[in-house]
């Protein structure tokens, strides 16, 4: 083995104690017994793309929905998974690492051997590189004993590496041939649960034995749609730098003089950077979803920074902290529109040094008009997904910059009368990747984990492990499985930086709704955060004592339980069908059919209304 | 009140959890009586400078020190300190916020209404320029409530202006004397100290009745000599780094392919970087201390780890993570010289833009040589205190930038055969000093707090409040007061940027010592760090459970006590004393003068050859 994957690692007191926390498991997963129940079959929330997507899918799209429940569950379909034969998993991690993979690992581990000891669970080493060169360790109790609980992937190692072309595809079913794994088992965000999806479709068409099943796992919480309300990683980063941005907003309050620019983690989604605004009330955010929504250009942004720090001024606020998602320079039209100009001068093999030249008579003069650090950043090589290297560009400089210029001169025009501007810039990306998991996320991985198994048990293919009702304590969660392509949507114009997903069946990012619960949390309290300064300090992430059983707000305040309000509809349906039996009165059979018209129309009205929105 | 100090701030759980924390006081300060005796007069380290500081300070050099004992403490010479009058305190903070320093407030404020409830407290708000401007808010259990064990210096504000000049001295008189206080206590840092010994001997010369009293609270941990182990702050800073740090080696480890350059804070003084160090095991650390010992230039530095990424490539790593003091560019000799150069032009009046063609022709040629965004770097205007804008000088990019260059350079030329150099900069500097304190700077904080009140019974002027023997527990701490003069030294030569400092008696930022234990353990595991990714998650930082009563690593290896060594001393000379008594055998006689000449011979020899030595 020539890295250093899943050697022991010596812990930390805080870790050591860590590495012994066991995560509760809810009822319907105690016990070596679980009943499955299937639902309908799940379609995609986009009416409009469903027929591509059923076509692209033939294998797995329309396939049930599946809820696992305890044995003594009294529901007449559910059946007990009774045959337990010794099985072969596959588990690889991919994309970037978000704190709680390891968890769900752990989970399906214990849930492979409560059910066969025989069973064996294999861990691909180095992502999907390893996944496609065979490169594997076997997971054991030992090799798990210093990564329960613990953050980062190295116990497995990762790559960023995409599952999509032909070759990769063929190449991950030779090795699950290869290694006869009975299912395979892909931990990460949108992109690697679209290419589950794939996997598991191609696998069904070529008659390989291996399910594909994935899990939502990515700290930037945009894996999100009716059957996942929140990814695993995603409440350990917020606390992480929730605590930052506190730290950050009592320095701010103590000094008096700086105001703070703070980049945060998250692309075209701005959940992180809302989550982290309700945890502590910075005096200003910047989501990537209102800029796109309003289509405010840089100078649209840059005005209102500073007519709020000219607010903040005639109060005698010289200090503030403005949070902006690393996404931002997406959002914004015209950077977006130039952007797009230089990946495609890059894609036609222009070099850094020449795409200035070449741009657009637009292009050119915003690009010129922009300081030379950014100019240099937007010039990088776009990532491997052909996305581009938000985490290298400065936008919190770019805005500080801006803002400043044009705060001295309202300065010397004598509009502005207060002390002279000062930003500092910070970036809180990698600082946070790594960290301890919390136990939110410690818990929810290791569910997941433990769901996984239960999915591959129940021998479906293309699935989601999908865990619901997750704001309630772990005894309350709800444990099922969703096929990944009723979660995909199909964009027919894109403002993504490849065309090429144009047309295409896909599990987008979701953005934060600007009609959520969340969002309208933030509306309301913006004014107030913006000048009084009511900071909050959520404190460093806690283990133990008050705090550490918080979870994310955002998570908490949405209408939750997407799968058990399914259930209760369908129970409403069952008890509607039992009372108006051939043989009741007239009258109740009248006031059946009244009643299912009315909530038939409705229903057809709101279906055929939502049809222009295809996110969620 | 123009400002929002002072006011209550809505507490998260954790925070008010925080804010029923109770410290500790040792038990030589429990109860209300408590007993002070008096060592010998404390005389300067630096025996070529004590001339200088003697006559600097005719007033207050020369006291003895003071040990705070308990009641029942059967020691001839301790005094009871029997009355308690009514007194009137003032107090400021100075220079950057530190996490704990409220509760040095709290602690202060408890001891003074325990002895005499008229007694008052009268915080300055905004630090030196209220103190000047005599802005005040008293202090009271509803003013403290929301600040106890709370980050910050948001109650009271704090300014980084210094009190030096003669006019801020006899302005900082004025308002003593205009508020009627008996004592002056400052919160803060070498420099800040430095000022409250030079107000203590001004007053006493003016016999202003007002005495001044310091208290050693900086993140940076410099202000460290025979009587103080450590600062306040500076645990909780190395902790919430350490975190970080450990996330980013986690996050190192789980892709394989960055190299972090982290910077932290620091300036003269490499300690926070050599505590993160201990604590979180990254692959690298270059100290400030080690480079100007070694003369080390930027190209010697660039060379180092461009050799150890090439020997970690061997072992199949192309990854790792290597800290960087903020202080390390003052102390690599060509950079600092030309940093002095710009400093002279910047004091001659000389703006930005015209500075590089004044350079003189050995700096232009370093300074052209440097990247575009360092040359802006090293433009700005230094700080108040004179000294360069370290923080806003991106030493990390410089280094990752010449490493990237040169191992770009032997991988053409086949010399390195690794994976192609990535680097991604971090600089952890302002997201830790807004940090709730860890309960060992909250307890450290508090019980200097209850120190400064029973210094202020003894009547004692120009003394720093002193807590030894801390790597034990707070039972086992010794309370005492040092007089700050003792503390001083006279440089007669500065590598410091205002010559203005030579010749003159200060506090000095204490260096790493580079004979001392700390160090030594860095040494010893230095190799293994490098190549074997022994990464250490000491986890966020806790307040309940593991972890949550760890101290610095730097504190608990050195030996310490030096208060209570100081104190065995005095006890072994009364024994000889009480032995050797007129009367006693001519046997006895003999044996004691020899051993007696021998002692003193072996302390005259070594006393004269530390003269060279002037820094602890």
């Amino acid at each position: 083995m020539d890295s250093d994957y899943g050697v022991p690692r010596e812990l930390s007191e805080v870790q050591k104690k860590r590495a012994l926390y066991q995560p509760e498991v809810p009822p319907c997963l105690q016990g070596t017994t679980v009943r499955v129940e299937y639902g309908d079959a799940a379609i995609a929330a986009d009416p409009a793309g469903a027929h591509v997507i059923s076509q692209a899918f033939p294998h797995t799209y329309g396939q049930p929905l599946a809820h696992f429940l305890r044995k003594t569950a009294v529901v007449a379909d559910a059946k007990i998974i009774a045959e337990h034969p010794a099985v072969r998993v596959g588990i690889v991690f991919c994309g970037r690492q978000s704190p709680g993979g390891h968890n769900v690992v752990w989970g399906l581990y214990e849930a492979i051997k409560a059910h066969n000891q025989s069973s064996k669970l294999i861990g691909f080493l180095g992502g999907s590189d390893g996944l496609l060169a065979q490169k594997t360790l076997e997971i054991t109790d030992e090799v798990l004993s210093s990564y329960k609980n613990q953050g980062g992937y190295d116990m497995l190692g990762r790559t960023k590496d995409q599952i999509r072309t032909k070759e990769q595809v063929n190449g991950a079913m030779a090795s699950c041939q290869a290694l006869k794994l009975d299912a395979l088992v892909i931990i990460g965000g949108v992109t690697s649960n679209t290419d589950a999806a794939q996997l598991a479709e191609t696998f069904a068409e070529a008659k390989c034995a291996t399910k594909v099943v994935g899990v939502p796992v990515t700290l930037n919480g945009d894996l999100k749609n009716q059957f996942v309300e929140t990814t695993v990683g995603f409440d350990t980063i917020c606390k992480v730098n929730s605590q930052l941005i506190s730290n950050v907003c009592t320095d701010a309050l103590s000094a008096e003089k700086y105001y703070y620019f703070i980049r945060l983690m998250g692309r075209k989604a701005s959940h992180v950077a809302l989550e982290c605004t309700l945890q502590s009330h910075p005096n200003m955010v910047i989501l990537g979803e209102e800029v796109a929504a309003s289509k405010l250009t840089i100078f649209d942004i840059t005005k209102q920074i500073c007519d709020a720090v000219q607010a903040r001024a005639e109060k005698d606020k010289n200090h503030g902290v403005i949070l902006i998602p690393e996404g931002l320079v997406e959002s914004i039209p015209e950077l977006y529109a130039l952007l797009q100009e230089i990946h495609g001068l890059h894609g036609r093999g222009v070099s850094a040094e020449n795409i200035s030249s070449q741009l657009s008579p637009w292009a050119s003069a915003l690009f010129e008009f922009l300081p030379p650090f950014i100019r240099k950043q937007l010039l990088l090589h776009p990532e491997s997904d052909d996305s581009a290297q938000l985490s290298q560009i400065e936008t919190e400089k770019l805005l500080a910059q801006l803002v400043e210029t044009e705060m001295n001169r309202r300065l010397k025009e004598g509009t502005y009368k207060g002390k002279k501007f000062n930003a500092i810039c910070h970036f809180f990306g990698y600082q946070a990747r790594g960290a301890l998991p919390s136990k939110f996320d410690c818990d929810y991985a290791y569910v997941l984990g433990h769901v996984c198994y239960h999915i591959i048990a129940a021998g479906l293919n293309g699935y989601m492990a999908t865990v619901t009702n997750l704001k309630s304590p772990v005894n309350k969660w709800r444990c099922g499985a969703a096929p990944i392509s009723s979660m995909m949507t199909v964009k027919r114009w894109s403002r993504g930086p490849s065309a090429t997903q144009i047309g295409k069946p896909a599990v987008h990012m979701a953005s934060v709704d600007l009609k959520g619960k969340a969002y309208e949390l933030l509306r309301q309290s913006s004014s107030s955060f913006l000048l009084e300064d009511i900071y909050r300090n959520p404190g460093p992430l806690q283990f133990e004592g008050p705090g550490a059983d918080s979870k994310p707000i955002s998570l908490c305040v949405e209408d939750q339980d997407y799968m058990g309000r399914i259930k209760k509809l369908q129970e409403y349906l069952e008890k509607v069908k039992s009372i108006v039996k051939p043989g009741c009165s007239q009258d109740v059979l009248k006031a059946a059919l009244s009643s299912m018209a009315s909530v038939t129309e409705t229903l057809n009205i709101m279906t055929s209304s939502s049809t222009g929105q295809t996110q969620l």
